[in-house]
This record gives structure tokens, C-alpha cells and sequence, in this order.
């Protein structure tokens, strides 16, 4: 389904809720589609980074936000300017790897997970997985090539939400052929 | 997946483009999934619906709004508070019936189909569908039977998106056994 070309930034400004039992929502249909809350992961990752591809274009144009100069800078828009503006949350920016091409965010509180208790059956489940295809897929367009997953999540009983993200490689633009 | 209880009033404000590209993943899915546009029509709906009598609560303690006296105060309550709390936008009321039981909401943009384009295999698809299971099951929790349709949709062409809403009855309250 492809996109309207006529939507300017006329953003609406809304509560969480909806969204958050529509996730619900979504995330159930994969749980009854899919043998397995590996698979149900695998799907929710793919259905975000095609978000995420398109989401981009969208950010962009709003936070009218330019190339960053390193990893650092990467991290901090992600914090404070998408999670602000997609979920109304700040994550905080933590952890940092010696070598500066890791690092975590922090969710004190998780939209997606406000009305969530995950079954006991469903012990693997990634609940909030889209969360690491978008944030891959958007990188991916701006040519990062991201490591993007979860690794603690107040659903199994952690205090916080973390959010690790490792940068892989930049990806080179295509060239035009015959352009070289 | 049950309801936390320590959410209390702290909701966040998001931008609409998650949440649509959310909604285009959750449709494209059960497109998949169903054999026609009705029977996903249908799970919209159903979806919907338990959307509904759970995000009630959630209006309920967010909005302080009590006890409607009659339908017109219902539909403004929808259209002023509950649309623009939950998708940041106010539809207007209009066409009423000359009973007082029929009345249209007119949404100028509806933030669900931002990106969509309907594929022309799908010409029967509601696209939008789960917000009348919002609203038929979050009535039907203030005891109101009330029957939800789409009869525009700028999705289809329409210059607006209309759902009509027609009240049905009231639900008794359930009396608790030997208490008559």
C-alpha cells in the first residue's frame, strides 16, 4: 500500500493507548499465525524494518535533522528526537562500548507494554520486537547498518527496557552504473 | 494479556505515523490470513471491539466525563474528547436523524490511511474497520448498544471519511442474582 503524497506535517498529537492495544492486537494475530514466539519475533523484526524504511522519510522531514557526523550524535537524535516524537517517551543513552560502536537505550516505561502480561506459554516472545526492525530499518535508509535487540525488558521481570544497538558498518550509496 | 495496575494518569503524546504504519502491518497481516475483505472486515471489528471495552477504562479515568444524559451529548463526547485524546483529531457531528438516534461523524483526514493506498484487489476491504469495534465495544461498557458503520471513506474516493452510528438500546445493567 503505498504512500499519499499530500500530508505535509499536519502531525496529530496523540494519547498512547490506542496504539498501545493495537500493538496488543497485532502481536496476538502473530502469536496465533506462528508456531513459535521465535517466529512470531522473526515477523514482528521484519514488519518494523519495513516500517522503519518508510518512517524515515517521515522523520526527516519533520525534525529536519541532517546527517550525523558520528555514532554519537546517532545516538542522541534516536533518544531525544524519535522516541520523543513516535512514542512521546526519552529513552536515556548509556553503556557505551570503549571503542564508541555500542551503545544502549534506557526506557524507563514502555508504551507498548502498558496494559501487557506476557502468558507463561509465550516465554521467548519478544513483545516490543518491532521496536528493533524500525529502528534497524529508518538506520538502514541513512546508511548505518545497525545491530538492533533487546536485552533486558521490564515484561520478564527487569527494571528497565534496554534497547542495545551496535553499529556494523555504513553502507556505501549505489552508485549510478557506469558513474565509476 | 492482562492490565497493569500502576499506569495511573501518566500518557503519553505521540506523533500519529507510528501508530498508522502499526495499523497498515496489523490489516496487511490479516489480509494474509483471511480467504476475503469481509471476513477481515469482520476481524477488524472483533479486534476492535476488545479494543474497546478495555480503552473505555483508560477514557473513563483520563477524561472524568460522567454519565451521558442523552445521545447528542454521547456523540459530542466521542467527537470532542475521546477522537481527539485517542487519534488527535475532532470529527464533526452531523446528519442527524429527525429521532435523535442516528447520527454521522465526519472525519476530514482520518490518521489511519496516511500512507494507504487501497490495492484494487481489495475493493471491499474496511480499511479502517477497527474503529467501529472501538466504538461498539466501548459503549457497549456504558450500557449503550450502538451500530457503527463506515458509509464514506476517502480511501474509496469519498471527499470524506463518514461513520454513522445508530443507538439501539440501552443495556440493563445485570442485576446480581436473587437480587430482584
Amino acid at each position: 500500500m503505498s504512500r499519499q503524497s499530500n500530508r505535509a506535517t499536519d502531525s496529530k498529537k496523540m494519547n498512547s493507548e490506542l496504539f498501545t492495544l493495537t500493538y496488543g492486537a497485532l502481536v496476538t494475530q502473530l502469536c496465533k499465525d506462528y508456531e513459535n514466539d521465535e517466529e512470531v519475533n522473526k515477523q514482528l523484526d521484519k514488519m518494523g524494518y519495513n516500517i522503519g524504511v518508510r518512517l524515515i522519510e517521515d522523520f526527516l522531514a519533520r525534525s529536519s535533522v541532517g546527517r550525523c557526523h558520528d555514532f554519537r550524535e546517532t545516538a542522541d537524535v534516536i533518544a531525544k528526537i524519535a522516541f520523543k516524537m513516535y512514542l512521546g517517551i526519552t529513552p536515556s543513552v548509556t553503556n557505551w562500548s570503549p571503542a564508541g560502536d555500542e551503545f544502549s537505550l534506557i526506557l524507563e516505561s514502555n508504551p507498548l507494554v502498558d496494559f501487557v502480561e506476557l502468558p507463561d506459554n509465550h516465554s521467548n516472545l519478544v513483545y516490543s520486537n518491532l521496536l528493533c526492525g524500525v529502528l534497524r530499518g529508518a538506520l538502514e535508509m541513512v546508511q548505518m547498518a545497525v545491530d538492533v535487540r533487546f536485552t533486558q525488558d521490564t515484561l520478564r521481570g527487569d527494571n528497565v527496557t534496554e534497547i542495545r544497538m551496535k553499529f556494523i558498518k555504513r553502507i556505501e550509496e549505489n552508485l549510478p552504473a557506469g558513474d565509476e
